[in-house]
């Protein structure tokens, strides 16, 4: 593991995380939200790839070493309270999300306080059984 | 606080709360991120206006209330997994940060993995000494 100085200036979390927004360079659209620790910063940097911290399967997450959705980073970008990671990405296939969309956010609510809901706004570019074989 | 079925739909965290993204409706620029609990995502809907939780204060923030860099919310997006919320907003001012810049995120990573730093790349548009008197 890295001593960098760098990565001692972000603020991990009390599980040594930190939250991390990964948005399309080209388009700026918010693509995904995922974590890192510091092994998935240092990994991303030296690959220029993102990596994260998968907090469901506590490993270190290649994104798209299944999908071969692989996040190309163009760019790295802390928040005022060293808290934060924004990734600025080149995303293959154009899909992010794992529905095969090309975001994540593709619920959108709709209506009020009382009667909202969230819709499925956003169209399915690949059937994601053919993603994950 | 309401019991609507859409505020139900949310996952929130052993804390009750769920990260959110606030971009920019018009440039897609990423602003800035926070927490929001059920009575902040219930009152963000009903005021039209971006409201957090606040975790060092341990209340209920509602963005710009000092600063009058209120945040108007256009949309409102949910991510697949449930757990992550978007806001597009129109924000005041055009400043998000609490330093007087545009987004919170203006710390750039430059160099390589052993010598790399955050630099400050975007310009304060307002002093902060003005913005909280």
């Amino acid at each position: 593991m890295s001593a960098a100085k760098w990565l001692n200036k972000v603020r991990w979390d009390e599980h040594g995380l930190v939250p991390v927004i990964a948005q399309e360079a080209a388009s700026n659209d918010v693509l995904m939200f995922a974590w890192m620790n510091r092994d998935a910063l240092s990994k991303t940097v030296e690959l220029g790839e993102a990596v994260y911290w998968s907090r469901s399967r506590k490993k270190l997450w290649h994104k798209g070493e299944e999908s071969g959705h692989i996040q190309k980073v163009m760019e790295i970008r802390l928040d005022c309270d060293e808290d934060v990671i924004l990734l600025k990405i080149e995303q293959v296939d154009s899909i992010a999300c794992h529905t095969g969309r090309h975001s994540c956010f593709f619920q959108k609510f709709e209506g009020g306080l009382n009667d909202g809901d969230w819709e499925a706004v956003d169209p399915v570019l690949k059937d994601p059984e053919s993603i994950y074989k």
